[in-house]
């Protein structure tokens, strides 16, 4: 079966990458698609897109980090609520029940070295031919570059807070 | 009073702008924020996303063209249209009830001369504090680019139909 699912890249320093992820769960809902969506962040804080989110019956969302017992001790916590967030993320891909997943600022997780490059290449390659995935975040590996059907470079040519403006509560988060 | 509400540009040639705008969507209304969503595009067709808004009753979506009773022969259709669409948004965003306001596509109505460039940036300038909008679109005029708070250039550095990859519904629209 030829795979027709994409696999897309949202990088770059500007602003509009998680927004554009969350956009993409938008279409796909209003196609009736479950989506599954990975925020590779600290969820110390609640978002706008958590919350609406948390209303969707065909979305399932998971925080990294959140619900994370912190009990192991031989890795960093860092590493350790990544490596629980890929389990997730692996899941979710891998299951077939989700034909789109977003892995939400995984980049940095890969940047890190929390999570192994060769093994997220290998499950997204692996995956079933109709599930499209999205991956943001900056400082993408040239190897998920050369790996992605749709990679946009989200340039920042004006950001608010170069201005001094503050994160705006329903814009921002 | 003091602005608080941004002017948020997505421009530039990769795919993402029209997904980002409709991510500030999912955003704003996790925060219960009513959201008006004017698309600059001639709605031939669904779209994933107008089937999801149509579903939020937390936002009101107006497609150009959209009932649109073609009467008027003294200009031309595309111009009318755009016209049409033009005054829902102006309604949209002089009202103050909708903190967020999406002018989806509207650079090509510009870029075509339909709308008045001055016209777009007066109601832009003197819109109700709290209120955000966000256009899209490329071709973006400078005076929009120096009038917006936020700024995003999304570069295409791969296209899946640069590779022969056809639209995908749920994915693409």
């Amino acid at each position: 079966m030829e795979q027709n699912g994409l696999l897309i890249l949202y990088t770059g320093q500007g602003k509009g990458k998680t927004t554009a992820a969350f956009g993409m769960a938008y279409r796909a809902m209003g196609r009736g698609w479950r989506v599954g969506v990975v925020q590779y962040i600290k969820g110390k804080w609640m978002t706008g897109e958590r919350l609406f989110s948390e209303r969707q019956p065909l979305l399932e969302l998971f925080v990294m980090g959140e619900g994370f017992t912190w009990e192991s001790s031989d890795i960093s916590r860092d590493q350790a609520a990544a490596q629980q967030a890929w389990e997730k993320s692996r899941a979710l891909i891998s299951g077939g029940e989700y034909p789109l997943v977003i892995l939400d600022e995984i980049t940095y997780a890969l940047h890190y070295g929390w999570l192994s490059l060769d093994e997220v290449r290998a499950v997204l390659k692996e995956r079933p031919a109709h599930v499209s995935v999205v991956l943001t975040g900056r400082h993408a590996a040239q190897e998920l570059i050369d790996d992605a059907d749709c990679v946009t470079d989200m340039q920042m040519i004006k950001h608010p807070y170069q201005q001094g403006r503050k994160a705006l509560q329903g814009v921002d988060f």
